[in-house]
């Protein structure tokens, strides 16, 4: 049961319109197609850096794909968080209720990396009807290299 | 004289090492090539949204593509102004002193349409030797959809 979970990405259970996403959506033919999945300890995406992404200085990613990161995993961890807070679970026919980005803060703390892949895990703050607050970390071979904060608010209906 | 300094892109002006970001490395061929420029008031960047990059929700930008455009017009400002501020102009054997992203806050204020161009403006909040903070504002049509404000630190040099 645990392993099915995991197999499904939380942006794959967004409702068609949002799967456009150029970070995140699966549908987006130019996208980055980034994956979120719960995690034991909250959520977690996994990205390999490409040559292309780089800030300029050699071997290093740009700080804006690190935003892009942050973005697409923040709101889709604040959707899984609200979306289990119901006790609801991920399954293939889930159309899970999407949060858009109201704030996102983010400390760059090190040069990261990109030969080896990244990690960004998130961990949920605050849940309201309308607020989630969602805290993140950016991890490259267990070493910290970026933390972020986002205010996420619920998708309105339509 | 002041038609010659519009011309020069800032990024024009980096170090060549610096001209490979994806966001705006006249060099990265895979790149977005945006293009920062002094002002009157601060500096400006404008940008065409392509359809690929909004975020799902249809004619609407992607928010970490928002956050590319402060990242990269935040770091090229805090740039300039440093420069400005040695009473130096823009010209094209200028090689700039580069500053990186220590830390980025964005206030998402309304979606932002791609219809149309955007434009992101900068103003100096605070410089001295070692760091700028920078705020942004990204405008549609005149109307506020985002703003920024950046803690910007020198390069080291290398």
């Amino acid at each position: 049961m645990c392993q099915i979970q995991q197999q499904i990405a939380i942006q794959a259970t967004y409702d068609e319109k949002y799967q456009y996403c150029w970070g995140c959506g699966p549908k987006n033919e130019a996208g980055l197609h980034l994956q979120s999945y719960p995690s034991e300890t909250g959520t977690v995406c996994h990205f390999q850096p490409e040559a292309y992404q780089t800030g300029g200085v050699p071997d290093k990613l740009f700080g804006g794909m690190i935003a892009v990161l942050f973005d697409c995993h923040g709101t889709a961890s604040a959707a899984w968080f609200a979306h289990q807070a119901l006790g609801f679970d991920l399954t293939p026919t889930t159309r899970i209720e999407r949060f858009i980005t109201a704030r996102l803060e983010i400390d760059y703390k090190q040069p990261t990396p990109m030969a080896k892949p990244l990690t960004v895990t998130a961990q949920l703050e605050s849940l309201t009807e309308r607020k989630a607050i969602v805290t993140m970390t950016l991890l490259s071979a267990g070493q910290v290299c970026a933390e972020a904060r986002m205010v996420a608010v619920r998708a309105k209906s339509d």
